[in-house]
C-alpha cells in the first residue's frame, strides 16, 4: 500500500512552503487530513481572501486593499522622510513608535549566495522615487536591520545614489546600541563598540 | 497602520497548524501574499480534494478511499497477523517490507503530560476487534516505536488483553538491536543490551 496520490500531492504542496522540511510537510497533510472539515473550509477561505483582497502598494510596496497603501494615501504624512524596510513586518513595528513620514519595502536584503540580488529587491523603484522627488531635502532613513545582509544592503542603496548623484538626499541610518531593558553584561562586543560610538549628549 | 484583518486571521489560521510558531505563521501567510495566484490555487484545490476523497479505514483506521482501506479490503491478506502501529507512516513503511498481515493504527502514543490518554486513541476499536475475531489463534505484533511512550503504550494495550481475558492472541514485540549498517560502536547501551537480548541463531 502507498500513500494515495492525493495525499502525496498535498505533502509536495506543503514542501514547497517556506521553512517545511519534508517531516513536517507530512505531519501538515496529515494533520488536513485529521481536522475538522469545516475548519478547514476556514482556513481555505482565509488563504483565498488574502489572495483577492490585498495586493502590494505601488509606490512603496506596503501591503494595500487598493491601489495605494494606507499610508502613501495619507496627506497628513511627512513625505519629507524616507524610511527603507526589508520587509512589512519591520514597516509594522515602526508604524507602532508613531513615525509619521513613509517608507519603501525592499522585500528582503541582499544576499547573493541565496540568489538575492539587486534586481530581485525594490531597489529601482526606490532610486526612481527619489530622482522623481519634488520636495526641498529628503531624508532617507536607512532602517534595514543591523545585520551582515542588511548593512550591504544599506551600503548598496548609499552607493547607488551616490553613483547616480541624486541631490537634496540626505542619507541616515537607524541607531545601534544596548536595546531597551539590555543589559551591558550580555551584549556581544559589535553591539557595545556601536552604543559607545552612538553616544548622545545627556 | 496595522496588518489588515484579513492577512492576521491567515497567520492565525496557520499558526493553529502543528508545529508553526507565531514566526513562521506570519512568514507562511506572506508567502501566500506574495506567491503565484494559480500555484496558490492549486494548493487549496489539493487540500479540498485530500478532505473530499479520502477518510479513514472503518476497521483499523488506516487511510482509505472507501469504507475500507486497501489492506483492509484485500482478500489475500493473512487475517491471522496484526500489527500495531502507532501511525499511517508507519504503517506505510511496514508495507514496504512485504508483510502480508492486517493492521491496527492507534493514531498516536499515550502521552498522558500532553493530554494523549487511552480515549484518544484508536484502542477500544482494538480490542472490540480481537474480542470478535473468530480465527483460530491471532498474532498481536506491537510495533509501536521503542521510545518510552511506544514502550508503555504497548503494555497498556498487552494488559487490558490480559484484564478482558481474551483467548487466542499471541502477542509479540518488534525486535530491537542494531539497525542494518549500524555500527556498536556509536549504539547506545540500552540498544546494544537490546540487541544481545534479542540475539538469535546463526
Amino acid at each position: 500500500m502507498k500513500l494515495p496520490d492525493s495525499l502525496i500531492k498535498l505533502i509536495e504542496h506543503f514542501q514547497s512552503l517556506p521553512g517545511v522540511g519534508p517531516r513536517s510537510a507530512e505531519r501538515l497533510a496529515f494533520f488536513i487530513l485529521k481536522e475538522d472539515t469545516q475548519k478547514i473550509q476556514n482556513f481555505i477561505k482565509s488563504i483565498s481572501e488574502v489572495k483577492e483582497n490585498l495586493r502590494f502598494c505601488s509606490i512603496c510596496h506596503n501591503i494595500a486593499e487598493d491601489e495605494l497603501c494606507k499610508v502613501c494615501s495619507d496627506p497628513l504624512r511627512n513625505n519629507n522622510k524616507l524610511c527603507v524596510v526589508e520587509n512589512i513586518l519591520n514597516l509594522v513595528a515602526i508604524e507602532k513608535t508613531g513615525y509619521d513620514g513613509i517608507y519603501h519595502v525592499l522585500g528582503g536584503v541582499l544576499n547573493p549566495i541565496h540568489g538575492v540580488n539587486p534586481e530581485n529587491l525594490n531597489i529601482d523603484s526606490l532610486l526612481s522615487r527619489l530622482q522623481n522627488n519634488s520636495y526641498e531635502e529628503i531624508e532617507l532613513i536607512m532602517a534595514t536591520n543591523p545585520t551582515m545582509e542588511g548593512e550591504s544592503t544599506a551600503l548598496f542603496i548609499k552607493r547607488r545614489i551616490e553613483q547616480l548623484g541624486l541631490k537634496n538626499i540626505k542619507t541616515t541610518r537607524i541607531g545601534r546600541g544596548i536595546p531597551t531593558g539590555g543589559d551591558l553584561e550580555f551584549a556581544d562586543k559589535a553591539t557595545i563598540d556601536n552604543a559607545l560610538q552612538g553616544r548622545r549628549e545627556y
